[in-house]
């Protein structure tokens, strides 16, 4: 699987070379409203071949992430006449990329499809790796596939056009690569301001970080061993997201992430011999950036219950975590007992002053 | 991708080798509503390890083969626990063991499965070689995936449940593999009553049919090459198919492609020089096994119209055919002009005094 990774702030033109390499074709963006409204016409201003495609949109945000956004595009390929050689364009954030690249996946067993991230986020995780999917029956990305997109445009050109939440957002899982490469890596992007960086300078990081997951996904495709690594502050973060969804009070998955991150270094301290500076550094950067958390001890029944139903768990009673001893040292499926889990919130919590 | 094939009359007991090879987790049959009432019960008998799986039935026959059913299966899997090391197991005809994968190979981003067959058409054909799918917007298998079985468990004892129409259907799939083999090959399935065959003998020949099919798409896993080979007969069978349900007067699979393969035989005849005998022979044996369908020549715009929807089309102006020269020696996507099947149709309908 040879998949084309590009950094460039030229996405259309260098969109009119994959599709001429492409060759005769039919093509199709799928972009969600917001995506079609801010970014589309600019890309179709700028590209000599785009203003022959189709356009398929589906509604924005997390909830619509869902089956009948699958069946809409399905339904879209189907009757504008897709065939196994079309080309299908995924523009837009995480949610998009995952479900157009599902639905691309499996539309006639298959039909090959681009990746355009316009946010942070999708820029820095969602769109590269190959984890495609939706949610179902109340679950994150229940159903998916593991298929790489066959070439990813990452630009920071778009980000203007979003807020500064999903900026950081994005910055989190940025800090979490740092995490699993070194110190010095951790140490740089929290001495950043994430909302003064130039949009060169934040291509370079963007580059270097994304080159962190490729690294690692090269290794293991389908997540059977060192690719758990990447799921470094996601037991917790997932559960943070699930339960402040559940409240009616959603979060950005990279928020969720980050306090999840901190819940992961301090186990990582418990278990895995980390120092307690980090947890000290941490804590003080994820409260400037990402403030607190509503959370109380009445909580943490809940919160283990959503830990239990992560996919990486072989069984629901065994919760695995990722760890790491020092930045660039990682364990991985580190199986966390319950009363650990909680005298770990307990120290979350007073290190946040929640 | 190393796919176990098991030709075996004792299935129970390999089942239960299986899952032990697997190691210790959730077990989930697949079936429909007839196979769980007629094959399940022997499976769960002879098996000291099925009695603890979990049992999802769907509505049976292909109208089901659709979206609410993939759904259905995703919401049990997903509301009994189903882990990404749970197993699945297939059992049933095309229309379990397609669905039945798909489901499995998208939940969680993938499940193992293992496919028990229990016709003779989803032996030779449906169970092996990866397709995996549904019925989407009107066409057959429009969603689906490429992705094999870890296991695929074929047996004929289960032949006794069905139809000798099913067994028909089957062995229409079984003379195509002839053709792509060999003469002899032909004319010794041509020269064996269909429904006299013993189980023990079916095996065999099952078993050098199957061989026929794997040889080819190990070559061409993904169908870009040398496994349109596998759609002889195909083009044109899927016509007849869609045809006949759209007139509320369905026919089997497998009769649809002994239709086909004769509307192939005669293109073949026409483009590639296949000597004309072949085409009177298996016109009677057609004739004998299969009866005729009713059709004019104001039909043939519907039949073309339904050809240029085939998957295996580039573009829905060229209807592409799978012929053969001689019996084993194969063309792949020989591109067929309106007229030529307007001919052929012609042919065809004069071979089987239609």
């Amino acid at each position: 699987m040879s998949q084309q990774l590009i950094f460039t702030n030229e996405v259309a033109p260098q969109l009119d070379g994959l599709i001429a390499a492409h060759g005769e074709c039919r093509v199709f963006l799928i972009a969600d409203v917001n995506t079609a409204t801010l970014v589309l016409p600019r890309l179709l201003h700028d590209s000599a071949r785009l203003s022959d495609a189709t356009v398929i949109t589906i509604p924005a945000g997390d909830t619509n992430k869902n089956l009948e956004s699958v069946a809409r595009v399905w339904k879209q390929l189907s009757d504008n006449g897709a065939t196994r050689s079309s080309l299908v364009i995924n523009i837009g954030g995480g949610m998009v990329t995952d479900l157009g690249a599902f639905a691309a996946a499996t539309f006639k067993r298959g039909v090959r499809f681009i990746n355009v991230p316009t946010t942070l986020l999708a820029a820095v995780d969602a769109s590269v790796g190959g984890k495609t999917g939706f949610n179902f029956n109340g679950l994150k990305n229940e159903i998916g596939l593991f298929r790489e997109a066959d070439a990813v445009v990452i630009s920071t050109c778009f980000f203007d056009t979003l807020p500064v939440e999903e900026l950081k957002s994005g910055y989190a899982e940025m800090l979490k690569h740092g995490f699993l490469t070194s110190a010095n890596e951790c140490n740089e992007l929290m001495n950043t301001d994430i909302t003064q960086i130039a949009a060169d300078r934040m291509l370079t990081l963007l580059e270097r970080s994304v080159k962190v997951k490729c690294d690692i996904v090269a290794q293991d495709p389908t997540e059977h061993g060192i690719r758990r690594a990447l799921n470094l502050g996601h037991t917790a973060g997932h559960a943070f997201e699930s339960f402040a969804l559940a409240q009616n009070r959603p979060i950005p998955h990279g928020y969720a992430v980050a306090h999840g991150l901190l819940v992961a270094l301090i186990l990582s301290h418990m278990k895995a011999g980390l120092d307690s500076g980090w947890l000290y550094k941490t804590a003080a950067w994820i409260s400037d950036n990402y403030g607190t958390l509503t959370l109380t001890c009445d909580d943490y029944p809940t919160l283990l219950r959503y830990m239990s139903h992560d996919k990486k768990n072989d069984s629901p009673d065994r919760i695995a975590f990722t760890l790491i001893a020092t930045p660039g040292d990682v364990r991985c499926g580190v199986i966390i007992t319950p009363a650990d889990i909680t005298a770990a919130l307990d120290i979350y919590r007073d290190l946040l002053h929640v």
